[in-house]
Parts: C-alpha cells; structure tokens; sequence
C-alpha cells in the first residue's frame, strides 16, 4: 500500500480576507525519518487567527510562510516510526508539526501528551496554547483582583473563553462580547460569565457596556480590537490593565483602519494596555498547565471544540474561524487514534 | 494703600485653541487671612498643557475649572500674612494658588522652598511638578536601562528635556522631538541630546527616526501623541515601553483626531504603553527631589525658562506655551521678591 502525504501550502498572500484559492492539497510520498527523527501521523490541527500574519509578507516576530510551503500549525498527531531515542511509536504528541497528514520532527518544540488525563484534543486547546495565552495574559499581565471587572472581547474563543472563566475563578465580575446569540447563551448560561451580549446586534456597545459593567472595567482582555475596544477603553477605571491578546478585527483588512485617538484615556485613567506573546512565559508552562488542568479536573472550567473533519477541509475551517463561526476551540480532525 | 488682587478667570470654555478672550483679568480686594489661613503674594506662575484639560467641562482626574473661577496653577510666592502656626511672614513656599496676584490658603498640598538651595523659580520646574513628572515616568514607568535608546517627544519642553537629560543620565542613546531648529540645537548642544530633530521641517518623520534609532526605541517618552507618535511606535524594540505623559497635540482640536491603528504593534513587540499622573508618586516626591537637586548641582541636569512678565500677560503665556513657543519651563513672573 502506497501513503501519501497530503498537505495543504500557502498557495498566494491573501489580499483582505482569506479565501480557499489562497491554500492548495498538495500530495507527496510520506517521508522516513532519518537519525533522531520521528514521524508523526497527525490526528488533529489547530486553526488559529495568528496565522493570518504568518500568511502575509510583512516582517513580524515569527518568520512568514512562504508560498508553496506548507502552512504552519499545531497540531496533535503520534508518533508512527521513531529513530529518535526519546519518543516511540504510539507515542502522542504535540508540535507545530504543520497542515499535513504527515510530518518528521527532531522533537525540537514537541510536548508528549498524556492521553489518559484528558481528550488528546484539548492540548490544542484549553491544556495547549489557547489556554496558556489565555492564563498567562490574565494572570501576568490583566493581573485581576477578586471584585475587580474584567470585560473579554472574543470572548467565546478559545482563548476568550478560558480567560473569561479564570476570571471568574480570582472572584471578578466578568463580562463577555461575542458574536452571536448563541455564544452569548454558552458564555452566561454554561460557562458562568456575569454578563454578556452579542455586538453584532448591538447599537450601541459603549451603552451596553456602561449598564453591563456597573462600577466600569478593570481588565480588558482584548482579542479583537477596533471600534469593540474604543467603546471599552471608555469605561476603564483608574489603574485599568488592557491585555492586548488579539486584534482579529484587524487581520484582515485591504486597508488598515482608522480610528479615535484614545492615548489620552490612558493618562485620565493612569492605565496600561500591554501586549504579549504567549512565548514569553514559555519556561512557566509547565505550572500553568498543571493549574488549569486542576481546574478542569474540579469542573471550574469548561471548554468547547468545534470540529470539522478532513485535512483538506482545513482552509474551510480557518476561515470561517477567522468569521467567528466556531464556538470555542476551532479543530480538524485529520485521523482517528 | 489699596491694594486690589488682579486675577485671571475662566470667562469662556474654549473650543479648540484657547484664545485670549475665554480669560478675563478680574479685580478684588485682597483678603485677609483666617484662622489657620496664611496670605500668599504670588512670585511665579506656572503654565502647564495639564491646564487645557481643566478648561474644558469634561468629566477627568480632576474637577474642571467652572467659567467665572480663577484659573488653577502652580505658583511659587511669599508669606505676607499668617494665622497660620507652620507658616510665618516671609516664607517661600510653592502650591496651586491660582493665576493670581494674591492667595489664602490653609497648607494643604503646600510645600516650602529653600530660596537657599536654587532660585525659587525652579520649584514650579525642574524641583517641581515638571522635573517630577519627568522623573517617575521616565524610571517608573520607562525603566530604562544603560545602552538603550529613549525618544522623547516634546523634548524642548519643560518635562521632556528632563527626561531626555535624566536617560542620559542613566546611559541611554537619547533622540529628542521638537518644533524648532533653536529647540534642536538647544536639545543637542547645551543638553547632550545625542540627537535631535524639528518634526515641523521633517517630511517623513518615521524615516528620520529610523536613521537617528539604528537600534530601534526602547523606550518612548510621549507628551505630544498623534502622528509623531504613529511614526515612533513603528520603531519600537521588542519589550519597549511607551510612556503616555502628555498628549498635547490632541488637546486642542475642536474635533477628535482618527489616526492608524496601532495595537496589534503592541502585541507583536510586546510592549506596553502606559499613562500615568505625577500624583501617584506623591509618597515619593521628597527622594526624587533631592536626586534631582544632587544632578543639578553636579551639573547633570540643566533647564532653561522662558519668563513672561506680569499677571495679565498669562493667558498669552498660556497660549503660546500650547503652541510650542517656549523653550523649557514658561513661567510668567508676578512680582519681584
């Protein structure tokens, strides 16, 4: 039996927003690891809305993904054939082993998983790198105190939605905006947030704001920016810490936008607004993911995949991520174990 | 002897620029002190951008001044009279006496002056509320550290050229922003800048920045906001910190400005901007002080103030300190010791 590889490349920079013609499957021969490699069959790929900059030219903080390669993305997969002496076959792993059904590692940036504490899944989600943005962004940098507001934009996520929850859990009064009713019944029905509303259909969100957050916000977690951020920097408080996570609203523009100046909010206000990549507390994931799997384990947190199966369905999944389509964690499903 | 209190009010909220007619001089008797009260003869006044701010009746840190008020300001001047016990006839001392020729006040959030140690005057600058600000944003907020470049905006100004001087001080590459080729030559051959530019002259201030920055901004000290800010946040390192001191290029617009976008900049360098009133360090004022003093006399540190003389004259003092027409501290001298 012949196996081929398949995988998806960036096929053009996308001008504006993503659309299907930008990635290309591409078939190649599943490849044989050489010394101290490992090949991984992957089992499930992570679609998040940092990739949209890596899809672009621009110069950022991590290298773009050139055309014709294949796009870069976490994934959990396992290992199928090993001459690396620290993983064996059946091991699982993960790694940001790319958009394919196949990939060699060195084990450079790979973590094993544990398949017997939770769903392999969720170390792409809420025991991965969703969930360590979302816990050290909070933690680190919005550093909530208990009675505190804390307002979540994207708040139904992956990241969003862990954030809102580890602020309910430090005592805050949390207050979440998302993009459909439906997010907006899974954050206060199911997930415990105090209040939230779908900005979408909502006139005027600085309004709703002022009556959701009574005594205004302390913490910001910011994933979205643009107008949804100008109407909440206009009820912070007095030493207002603003997580900048995310600015998804701003991804995918032909043009950059335009907006209010508000600087001066921050001096009235004696505030912060503090921008992070998860990667700067790499040497502390280690306690993190204890903590919030001890928090899984006591109920205190929940999460949610949204799972669409086949590699090739992968752009299909990215983009309608990058909508807001997903509620929680967006998935591929790309084998069974 | 009559002797009438000529003072300055609020006679109209300005929209836009202020203009000479939104103040009125105003004649009154001078008061007499009650219990606990002293009588204040005012020797300097100061004229600070803060003061805009109050003029407009819009809700902020503090209240506004209401149409009709003597305006507020810092004023260094001299005991004539006094019930009060800790103040005797003849003491200097420095507080927010208004624009005016003579004040009660019953010490609060009043200090004395050593007329001994620097010229009186310096109280209202560089021992002041300027040199203050300087400080604690510049080491509190911008913590910058040795080999690193600072830019600072506003730079001929009362607080930008101390903390422009105070990161050399601390062994930084300074690069200072101003609006005149007098203000550049000021920054770069009396004060050490290590350089400077007049952003009015400048077609392209980012390009400039990029050459006088060959190691990017580390930290930026901000008074002026809008697009010279733009052009430095394009520059700034991994980790910098943008100190929100002053805005002043936005406080004057009868509309709101819209400008670029900028805080996914903040995630991808991670960085933070930060806004901060010199009240917050109040409990520390006496130590900052007295490293200040210790700089000037080692002749670390130096200022320039620009006097305008008579209380009359203030509102144009006011007007032309908002335009940029002053290099370091605008003060309008009262009366003479």
């Amino acid at each position: 039996m012949i196996v081929t590889n398949k995988s998806i490349t960036l096929a053009a920079r996308p001008s504006g927003f993503p659309k299907k013609s930008d990635f290309k499957l591409v078939e190649s021969p599943v490849p044989a690891p050489g010394p101290n490699q490992f090949l991984v069959r992957s089992l499930y790929l992570s679609v998040d809305p940092y990739m949209r900059g890596r899809m672009s030219g621009n110069k950022s903080y991590a290298r773009s993904v050139e055309v014709g390669e294949v796009m870069i993305g976490g994934v959990v997969g396992q290992v199928v054939e090993s001459s690396h002496p620290a993983y064996a076959a059946g091991d699982i792993v993960a790694g940001d082993f790319g958009w394919q059904q196949f990939a060699l590692s060195d084990g450079a940036e790979v973590r094993k998983v544990d398949p017997t504490l939770a769903p392999i899944s969720t170390a792409l989600g809420v025991l991965g790198m969703p969930g360590l943005t979302a816990y050290f962004g909070l933690m680190e940098i919005g550093k909530p105190q208990r009675g505190e507001t804390v307002v979540v934009s994207g708040a139904a996520g992956a990241v969003g939605s862990i954030a809102g929850q580890i602020a309910k859990i430090k005592g805050c009064r949390v207050v979440g905006i998302a993009g459909s009713d439906e997010k907006v019944r899974w954050l206060t029905e199911e997930l415990g947030f105090d209040a939230a509303f779908n900005y979408k259909t909502t006139p005027n969100c600085y309004r709703k704001l002022l009556t959701l957050c009574p005594q205004g916000a302390d913490v910001y977690f910011d994933n979205v920016g643009g107008e949804i951020t100008d109407a909440v920097v206009r009820l912070i408080n007095v030493r207002a810490r603003l997580v900048i996570c995310g600015q998804i609203s701003q991804y995918n523009l032909e043009k950059p936008e335009t907006g209010p100046r508000w600087l001066w909010a921050l001096i009235v206000k004696q505030a912060r607004a503090e921008g992070f990549l998860v990667f700067q507390f790499r040497d502390r994931y280690e306690g993190a993911l204890r903590r919030i799997a001890q928090w899984l384990k006591e109920g205190k947190l929940k999460y949610r995949e949204n799972i669409i199966e086949g590699i090739e369905n992968a752009p299909r999944a990215f983009i309608g991520m990058l909508k807001g389509e997903n509620i929680g964690k967006q998935l591929v499903k790309i084998a069974d174990l």
